[in-house]
């Protein structure tokens, strides 16, 4: 697998270069041919200015990295174009945050202050404190998720702490609300043990419906949201484990019926058991995996296994009983890869199934090459600029709008269940026929229908 | 002083009654003459439908509290007009919550997501990671306050918990944004001791460029506020101190200017030294106030005391050493009356110089009534249906704008002060000739003034 970069320019790297260069009739169209012998891709071009018999010009490109940007400068400075500024789209996309906080109802009247804040006020506080239930009704509660993390695996960058995380934690609010009209506000904390980010979680739960986990690293993570769901009766969600197992159930769903199998019927490998593949055995044996190999560093868990994370998937999977990576994948259905490049050596690919159901997820780059796998191969994997994205966004505002709305007291395996079908549900047959499993996040009604499906699972 | 509800009707008891009646010609008239005979006021009055000789209409009405709505739905019925429904304004601006967490930039397709969220925005995290200050232009850092309490002292009310005071946090983030454009987002901490408040309010300090904290009783607030201010390099506030002491300090200068006194030369007695009466007494005595004597329940605060949180203050006042109340008012040019009705026994405020100064700041009864007092007395009460209200709001949205665009570390005397006089002088000398020593909230170019001394005073 080449590097990530290889992929191609994207919108990730959006620059706009603002260039300035003697007059000439062809100008625009040197620019242009310079920037795209360099490799990029130009997606806009703005003439801003004449003056001196110089003129200068704006050219919005998608490139593919950093040092991709400085080599399109190289080239434009070494055809006599001169570079006066690079401003950087995705960076301009974050500057100043990305979400406001604002009145539902204005405030413009002293009748207003008085009715919103005091003296007003004053009777609504009495209520809730009298009936707290009320509160759902009464204050924002009932519509408010916190993106909690303490920073420890963001993205796949690792501890970065927990202000490095808050770009993230933003993204996630943004997407809350867009996809879920929910109001999710990050929390980013400064701390580091199991201990602190519980007695954290806790001590803010009082006004939130929800709470969301994020980027916190495993085996830390475990421990976290067992512990919150334990004692909170609102749902605790860890997003890196049970958002992306979701998403791959809903994909495995869509993936067997697009080869004619059936989930029970299916061999599953799972490579790569931290945060993410955890709950991916765990979400498939809940749906009716029966023959499942969950692999770690060390080869197939099996009943040696003395993990203390490991032990309770032991019990339930293997149940042949193998010992390596390549007779785990010789013959299965299907192959989950949550692990690294290079994790399964890309000569055992040809040794599943015909027409091999495979997940390589890891981001950017991911575990198996995708264009190098057999003829009728179903592929999904992390990247948003590659078909079957496995996306946690397609999970989570639904399945906080349906939690909310029903007013669950917690996430059980019935909801995910019900939103990895909805998730599936609304991928249209044709479209399962060419290779198609996994729905793009702006399909119309896919999180209205994800929300309605655990909102139904959720009621008692 | 009578009870708060013969104040009379408002706004924070607006009601909206649906009544049905037999048509009748004078029926809309007849409805409201009965709702003014039962002491209402009548402010809309709307036919709704009309079916089977009966008439429905919605007859908008501010009362003086619950009881009154009763009596007036009494009056209605012995009249023959029938309640159907009364929806209470004040319960409906507050349903669902006050506040909507909203994308600043729209994602509607895959490169706006590809920016916002991944792979674009670990870019972002990768900045911050590597220039920590570069979080306060990349993220909402920058604009963000965390308005905290745990819900001890929630407005007058006493220590209803964090989840009843949730609709006041809720308010002051409506208040946060509409007059300083603040990202205000309220944490309510179930957390009882002064260790549980620090230690979560460190731990989800690192997303905010602020902490405004709220309704925590004394004397918790105190170590709470010092202990945060000395650990983080981003500005804590209490609210109920230095708020208060901010407006008091901006109506006392205004009201020495009506009155034709310097600060200096005034002779001041602050009585109730809680939260706020302390940090007025601070405020006064750092804006020069030189003769200044604090009274609490024992008397006047002397050498002779030893209450920890008052030894402070004894070095620092009642310089010609009264030991009884009367004798501190006695000659007084101001009184600032933090407190409880009767407190300090009427026939005293006549004692006081000429054209005395009072604020009589409890609420909703004020600790003397404003109706009784001296002729040519200026007069500040806590109430919003009286003139010259002491509300916080005219300080801490601009206040926190201000800190905030300066980047300040710390909340300091000097911006305190800064705040007092750019409230102080929006007010023109014709108003001020008039009694008017204290702004409308709504005043033009109020929050921004505030915002551009405390941003003057907080750059070093």
């Amino acid at each position: 697998m080449a590097p990530a970069s290889s992929l191609g320019p994207g919108p990730s790297y959006t620059t706009t270069l603002r260039v300035e260069a003697p007059i000439s009739r062809t100008l625009l169209a040197d620019v242009a041919s310079t920037v795209a012998g360099a490799g990029a891709v130009v997606i806009g071009m703005d003439l801003v200015d004449t003056e001196d018999r110089r003129a200068t010009a704006d050219v919005t490109l998608f490139a593919r990295d950093e040092a991709h940007v400085q080599s399109v400068e190289a080239a434009l400075a070494a055809a006599g174009v001169e570079v006066r500024h690079a401003s950087d789209r995705t960076f301009l996309f974050h500057l100043g945050g990305k979400i406001d906080v604002v009145p539902r109802t204005p405030v413009r009247t002293r009748d207003d202050l008085s009715m919103a804040y005091t003296p007003g006020v004053a009777r609504i506080c009495e209520a809730v404190a009298a009936r707290p239930a009320d509160a759902w009704n009464l204050t924002g509660k009932g519509n408010a998720v916190a993106v909690v993390t303490n920073g420890t695996a963001v993205l796949g960058l690792g501890d970065l702490g927990p202000l490095p995380a808050l770009p993230v934690m933003e993204g996630k609010a943004v997407l809350f609300r867009t996809f879920g009209e929910v109001n999710a506000y990050p929390i980013c904390l400064d701390a580091a043990t199991a201990d602190e980010i519980v007695a954290a979680v806790l001590a803010i739960s009082p006004g939130f419906g929800g709470i969301n986990l994020e980027d916190i690293a495993a085996p830390v993570c475990f421990e976290v949201e067992a512990r919150l769901q334990e004692a909170l009766d609102i749902p605790v969600f860890h997003d890196d484990q049970h958002g992306t197992a979701v998403v791959v159930l809903a994909g495995l769903l869509n993936a067997c019926r697009a080869t004619g199998r059936t989930l029970s019927s299916c061999r599953v490998v799972v490579v790569g058991i931290g945060a993410a593949g955890t709950a991916i055995c765990d979400i498939l044996l809940g749906a009716g995996v029966g023959d499942l190999v969950a692999v770690d560093r060390h080869g197939p868990i099996g009943p040696a296994c003395n993990e203390p994370h490991h032990v309770r998937l032991a019990s339930r999977t293997n149940r042949r009983g193998v010992t390596t990576l390549a007779e785990a994948v010789e013959g299965a259905d299907a192959l989950v890869m949550v692990s690294r490049p290079g994790a399964v050596p890309p000569e055992l690919v040809p040794t599943m199934a015909p027409r091999p159901i495979v997940f390589a997820l890891a981001n950017p780059v991911p575990d198996v090459d995708p264009f190098s796998l057999p003829e009728g191969a179903v592929v999904a994997t992390g990247r948003s600029d590659l078909p079957n994205q496995v996306n946690n966004a397609l999970c989570f505002p639904g399945l906080f709008r349906g939690a909310l709305d029903a007013r669950a007291t917690s996430v059980t395996g019935a909801m995910k269940l019900a939103a990895a079908e909805a998730i599936a549900s609304v991928v249209a047959p044709e479209k399962l026929d060419l290779g198609v499993i996994i729905p793009s996040i702006f399909h119309e009604g896919l999180h209205d229908a994800v929300a309605a499906a655990v909102m139904e699972a959720a009621v008692p």
